[in-house]
C-alpha cells in the first residue's frame, strides 16, 4: 500500500501517553491490514513553548504541511496560564487551525454503553442520543482584529466578529452532506435576532438548504440550543454554528454524554487532510503516572484512518476492539466504578491492540 | 406609605395573562401591608410594532423613566420573527435595557422541591443547586458595531465586541456584593485564552477582588462553564460574565434546574430602579388560553419588593403563598403530573392571592 504520512504532535500533560498507545494501535493496524504508515513527530504547544521559545515552531508546521493528516494529543496546562498571548499553547492550537486551512471541526457526542451511568443527565432523557457539532474553525471572533485603546469613558478592549458569505458556505455545505449520511436532520445555531454575523449565517444556511431538500432543516438560537440540548439531545442529530458558539455547545454536548474521555473529533480542511485529537484536555493533574484514558486518542486514529485515508475496515476493527474490551469490563481509573480494578494506560492499549 | 410607581409593560402571547395575576397580587400587597402602588400599562414589543410601529415607543420609554421600577410580562411572537431588524420585538428589548441603564442582569436559577423531578438531570446531581447569573446587559457584542461590508472574499458581516474597564468593573463589583450575601463564592466567566476583552474583563475581576477578599474567586472559561453546570451545578453560587456569555449560560442554568416556568429576574442599574420579568417566553402557542403559569412573574413581584422597594415582609408573603399552594398540590398545566387536575392561570393567581 501507499505509505502515508502522519505528523504526531503528543503535546502537553498526559498527551504523549495516550499518543504512544495510538501509535501501537496504528502499529498493529499496519500489521493486520497490510497499510503503512510514516509517522513524524513534532513539537507543539507548551513543550513547544519550553524548548523552542514559540508553540508552533515553523518546523512543526512544516512537518503536518508535508503530511496526510495530524494526531494530536493534548496542548496546554497551568505552567503557561498566565504568559503574554504569543508564548500560550492556545495560540499555537489557533495558528496551526489557520495555517493549516482547518475551517471545519467535528465533533460527535455519543453515549458509550458501559458509561450510561456517568452522564448526570437522566437515562431515559439521554437513550438515544448520537449528535454531531460541526463547528467553524478559522473564522468569527477568534480571529477578528483584537486590540485595545484608550475612550474618553477610559480603556476599551475590542474583539471583532467577521464572517463572509464563502466562510459560512463552506462549512454549511459540509454540514448538510454530514446530515445526509446520517438521520439527515440539521439544526443551524446562530444569534439572528442580535448579531449581523448570524443573519448572514442564516441568510446562507436557507439559500444553501435548497440544494439539500432531503435534509429537515432547523434554526436554533443560541441561547436556546443551550437549553434543548439538555432538555430532548436525542433530537438532534447534525448541529452546525459558527465557532465560539460551537465551542461552548460541543462542549455541552459532550459533557451531557458523560463519555468525556472517549470523544474523538476531526478538524477538517477542503481535501482529504484532517488533525485528529480527543476532546478532552491534557490533564496535567494525572500525567506521567499511567492513569490516562488513552481510548478518545485511540478512536482519533480510527476516525483519521475512515476519513482521511478511506481505510473503512481498519477503522471499523478499531472501533470494535474497544468497545469488546469496554464489555469484557476493562476500565481506566477515570470510568472504572470500582477504582481497585482499574487499569493504566499502557494496559488498555495493550488490551484494544491484543483485541484487534 | 409613600406612592410605588410601576410601568407595567403586558407585552405579547401570554404575557397579558401573567402580567394581570402579578397586579392582582400587588393589589393584595396593599391591602395587606398598606404600601401603595400606582400602576400604569404601556405598549411594547410585538403588540406596539402592530399599534404604533415601533417595539419601544417613546411614550413606554417615558412611563417606564418617570417609573421606580418596571414590570414585564413577555415579548415576541413568530408574528414579527421576520421582520427587519427596526421592527422586531427583541431590538425594544436591547433599546429598553440601553435607554434605562439597565447594566445588569441577575438571573437566579433555583429548584423547587415540587419540581425537581422535571429536571433531566439526576436528582443526586441537582440537590443543592442554588446559583445566580449575573449577566452584564448594556455591552459586549449585543451593542457594538454591526455591519456589512464587500470585501476581496466578498460580502463580510462584522459585529464588534467591546467592554471599557468601568463597564466591567461596575458589574463585577455587583457581583463579589451579591455574593457576600450569599455563599461567599464568584465564577467569573471569560474566554481569556482567546478574546482581548476577556482579557481586559479578567485583569479588571482580579483587581477588584482585592475588595472582597472574604469571596472565594474563580475563574472559569465559557466552554469549561457550559461544562461544569451540568457536572457539579451545586457548587456554583454566584456566576458573573459578560452578555453574551451570560445569555447562553443563564439559559443553560435556567433549563437545568427544570423550573424554568417558575424563574424570575431582574435587570437592575445604578441605584435602586430595576425591571423585573420572568425567565420564561411569551409561548404564544398556549396565549389567551388561561393556561399560562403566572408564578414566574408574580414571583418578579417579589424580586421588585425586596429589591427595588425594600419590601421584604411583602415580598416574604408572597414567596411563602406561592410555597404553600404548591404544597398543598396545585398546579397549572406546564408543571402538572397528571395535566386533568391542572387548573388555569386565573385560579391560580387566585388561589396566591387567598393564600397571602
Ligand atoms: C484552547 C482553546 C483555544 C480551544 C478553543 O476555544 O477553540 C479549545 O477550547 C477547543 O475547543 O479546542
Ligand atoms: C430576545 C433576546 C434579544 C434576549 C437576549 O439575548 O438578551 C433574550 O434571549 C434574553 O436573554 O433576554
Amino acid at each position: 500500500a501507499e505509505v502515508k504520512k502522519i505528523a504526531v504532535i503528543a503535546g502537553d500533560g498526559i498527551g504523549p501517553e495516550v499518543v504512544a498507545e495510538a501509535e501501537k494501535v496504528l502499529k498493529r493496524t499496519e500489521e493486520l491490514f497490510g497499510y503503512r504508515f510514516e509517522t513524524e513527530h513534532a513539537l507543539f504547544g507548551g513543550i513547544a513553548i519550553d524548548e523552542k521559545g514559540t508553540p508552533l515552531p515553523q518546523e512543526t508546521l512544516e512537518v503536518c504541511q508535508n503530511a496526510d493528516a495530524v494526531l494530536l494529543g493534548a496542548v496546554g496546562g497551568p505552567k503557561w496560564d498566565s504568559n503574554p498571548a504569543e508564548l500560550r499553547p492556545e495560540t499555537g492550537l489557533l495558528g496551526i487551525r489557520k495555517a493549516l486551512g482547518l475551517f471545519s471541526n467535528l465533533r460527535p457526542a455519543v453515549v458509550f454503553d458501559c458509561l450510561k451511568d456517568a452522564s448526570t443527565l437522566k437515562p431515559e432523557v439521554l437513550e438515544g442520543t448520537d449528535l454531531i457539532v460541526v463547528r467553524e474553525l478559522t473564522g468569527g471572533i477568534y480571529f477578528g482584529e483584537k486590540y485595545r485603546r484608550e475612550t474618553e469613558n477610559g480603556q476599551q478592549a475590542v474583539d471583532t466578529c467577521a464572517y463572509t458569505v464563502n466562510e459560512v458556505e463552506r462549512i454549511v455545505r459540509q454540514a448538510f452532506e454530514i446530515a445526509q449520511k446520517r438521520r439527515k436532520k440539521l439544526a443551524s445555531v446562530d444569534k439572528a435576532n442580535v448579531l449581523e454575523s448570524s443573519r448572514l449565517w442564516r441568510e446562507v444556511v436557507i439559500r444553501v438548504a435548497a440544494d439539500y431538500p432531503d435534509v429537515e432543516l432547523e434554526h436554533v438560537l443560541v441561547d436556546n440550543c443551550a437549553m434543548q440540548l439538555l432538555r430532548r439531545p436525542s433530537s438532534f442529530d447534525v448541529i452546525v454554528t459558527e465557532n465560539m458558539f460551537g465551542d461552548i455547545l460541543s462542549d455541552e454536548a459532550a459533557m451531557l454524554t458523560g463519555s468525556i474521555g472517549m470523544l474523538s473529533s476531526a478538524s477538517l480542511g477542503a481535501g482529504s487532510f484532517g488533525l485528529y485529537e480527543p476532546v478532552h484536555g491534557s490533564a496535567p493533574d494525572i500525567a506521567g503516572q499511567n492513569l490516562a484514558n488513552p481510548i478518545a486518542t485511540i478512536l482519533s486514529v480510527a476516525l483519521m484512518l475512515r476519513m482521511t485515508f478511506g481505510y473503512a475496515d481498519a477503522a471499523d476493527s478499531i472501533e470494535k476492539a474497544v468497545a469488546e474490551v469496554l464489555d469484557a469490563g476493562h476500565r481506566t481509573s477515570d470510568i472504572a466504578v470500582d477504582k481497585s480494578s482499574a487499569i493504566g494506560t499502557i494496559a488498555m492499549g495493550d488490551l484494544i491492540v491484543a483485541t484487534m
